[in-house]
């Protein structure tokens, strides 16, 4: 994935079967959501007056991952809609290819004063399409 | 909703935009899951061995919950398929009938030895079908 | 103690000990003085202009809770003095005397656009002494 | 400080004040305490039938912490005593020399049976020296 955060699992993370609470795996998502807008190279803060708004999470639990785990959250956009876009985040096992959870996250752009959702053309596009390619390398 | 949960929105419980976090909210469906459970005259506890485990959630944020809302978890049993079932779950503003929140939860029943999903049929599946009905009152 | 708010220990409130983490009690402490505002006589709000703000929180964790138990958490304000006050805090295991955790909070009141700790005397010391002592009855 | 953990403040981290909630920095204290034992080369895990647990923890709230800062939490064992022992932490605002809040984290450690506290000494508490002073450079 195009981007990687690493989250070391530790003793508070946990519930009562010793795994990683599934709220807990939110917070990870939204962490490895902050860390893709920050490393990228055609990311500089969302223009003034809108804002992003997550919309719908759909989120696999596949495996249990418990104390001392490492998981990988690697976060990619991967659909750009009339309307909302979709980033599909990953969290893997570090050192194996065993996918703990994955999710897709529905965004919209509100506009900040109506709080309505914007129609994604033009620039705003543009840039959500440099977003998702950051090196420009692949054809959409 | 057969079964509903109050919880007053605080401080602790807002982000940055001052509106519940959506980690926050899967800590709202677990604690109406509980009290679907606990309220639930045809729960007694889970047959010994066996355990719930919750795999996919897909929820929609509609609307955003602020300081001094309170919201009202609903929680039913909406599905009982052959491996797994669905809780479906909403987070009403009290008062109003605006949802802010609602989710599909699914979950399997698994054996706490092998860890894996039973199939849903004979004693298990009725005591499912008495926890999603629990008046009894409804042909299914 | 003069208010009282009750928490349901739930799985997501647990981790790897099965008991209540520490973090999670600053929640119910938060979640106790939220209530002792809201349901005392004397409180509307603050004065337009000033917050509340903790400085200092020093907690006993003196048993561990764990799913099924309910915790009250009770709340007065113990002490005020020239630039903060002290609210004590205790969460007992419901339907017995047993401190599971106590906590005393010490908080200053600020002035909202400068941000530095205004002393507590007059009007401002006067709505702390009501909210200390809401029924009026004591001496203080 | 012998043992630093860097932690990014994200939207996820703050609360209605737009500051880190008080509650967040018991699980960054948290968070520093694991570092320092897996960091530490003198540390290979608990012998049997011993726990870790925190007792008490006094904690000053300094300043407001927001989006984008990043927190160094320091971690020292600060005191040995002959039951219980103290770890002092400090969150300081990475680049600077501003802490955001320090803290005393007494610990004890207990026998995983009765879990009543051991006595340090002998053995434990030679290992908990060497904790303290990993490199055995200075005389306590």
């Amino acid at each position: 994935m195009s981007n990687k955060t690493e989250i070391k699992i530790r003793g508070y993370h946990l519930d009562m079967y010793r795994h990683v609470n599934n709220a807990r795996y939110l917070e990870f998502l939204e962490e490895g959501r902050w860390a893709f807008f920050e490393d990228n190279p055609n990311f500089d803060g969302w223009p003034k007056g809108i804002a992003f708004f997550v919309v719908n999470i759909n989120i696999n639990y596949r495996m249990g991952a418990t104390l001392g785990d490492t998981l990988e959250i690697g976060t990619v956009i991967s659909h750009l809609g009339d309307k909302s876009g979709i980033m599909h985040q990953e969290a893997i096992l570090k050192g194996t290819e065993s996918v703990v959870a994955d999710a897709d996250v529905t965004f919209v752009i509100v506009d900040s004063r109506t709080q309505k959702a914007l129609t994604l053309e033009g620039e705003l596009l543009a840039l959500l399409e440099r977003l998702a390619d950051p090196k420009g390398l692949n054809a959409r």
